[in-house]
């Protein structure tokens, strides 16, 4: 085992990308990312892979082709359209991917025994919790345990930002020199930033909040 | 919430496939398989498609084509070469794949959220416990603690032959039927079984004591 390794699982997002550049400075990185037909994940992946660019950092990308097709969200059915307003209201449901992190992590955790990497990490925050429940601190409890038994204590997951808000990641990779512009929330994915859906509006909110210019483009 | 619906991971070969039908007689059935590029994948899921066939039953392969690429094993990688002898002998630690019954069973319980099916059934029994941790009585209790939060109570795991053998499973096999010679478990992955791997002799070996007619073609 080699201690002072970390798999991150990024998405290309500001919570993941802020994440990586904190891992950085105490471990060596390698990124896993996944493709699963999400609608904004060619421009998602692309920062990904910018930001591994600039850290001189492995990245490689797990493609579950058919998943999007078999799992009812509009994150991955073009036919469901996004729906608009804050996050923390009823309608943002229809963006849950059913059991999305147990699968990413499950097969990153798997990519990490292979190289004996002890430590996958991963970005989930406080204002995840209340649609997303593989986002809450229960979650991750169980899942290390699951993982113990699986994989019999060879790899853990973080979450360092479990219970942290957007706010205060914001405020983080302010203080890490994080290039935010580089980063991609809109579920969207259009050329610009939507400002109208619940991840434009929890980025622009944040920003707000932490009292950091916000550089992100929105056509809204 | 359809109580009658089990969507079983089916792999092709004689556990999952006697499974689903002792599960038939009980439930409506859909299949899923998975390819992540092991070895005898094609001849494996070939078979799950004749079964899904016999039964009437929706099949759908989930392809994780880099998958293999990613995992050190003898099962997904084409240099290593598939251990000869008993299952329960420390060199066939090189089967193993790393993680893969969480993997499979995220991506299957996501799928079932997504059509409201209940249930999702796989065919681990107590003779996989010595070598793959993901098959012990104590990962399936901690994967469903897991999918609790991850799903909320609407998907649980079931593993019916846990404790049994799989001389246990030839027995019940034989009683409903099972079409034997339409199964496949060696690891090889050739024309006929080769009569050698760890697989194939636990199969021989659970005919013999069973004291069922054994149809199987063996190279050897």
């Amino acid at each position: 085992m080699q201690n002072n390794r970390v798999l991150c699982v990024i998405s290309g997002g500001l919570d993941s990308t802020v994440l990586a550049y904190k891992l950085e400075r105490e471990f060596a990185l390698d990124f896993v990312s996944f493709d699963y037909g999400q609608r904004h994940g060619q421009r998602e992946l692309w920062y990904a892979g910018l930001t591994a660019e600039r850290m001189g950092v492995t990245h490689d990308i797990v493609k579950i082709p058919d998943l999007g097709a078999f799992l009812p969200s509009a994150l991955t059915d073009q036919e469901v359209s996004v729906p608009h307003g804050h996050y923390a209201s009823e309608q943002m449901r229809s963006t849950v991917v059913p059991n999305r992190n147990a699968i990413m992590l499950s097969i990153a955790a798997a990519i990490a025994a292979g190289r004996e990497i002890p430590l996958v990490s991963f970005a989930a925050h406080s204002g995840d919790h209340y649609i997303y429940p593989d986002c809450r601190p229960e979650f991750v409890d169980r899942f290390n345990r699951m993982l113990l038994s699986a994989l019999e204590g060879s790899v853990a997951v973080i979450a360092p930002f479990l219970n942290q808000s957007k706010t205060d990641i914001v405020v983080e990779g302010a203080i890490l020199s994080v290039p935010f512009a580089s980063t991609w929330s809109c579920y969207e994915g259009g050329e610009y930033h939507c400002g109208k859906c619940g991840t434009c509006y929890e980025r622009r909110e944040a920003f707000q909040q932490a009292g950091v210019e916000d550089p992100t483009i929105y056509e809204e």
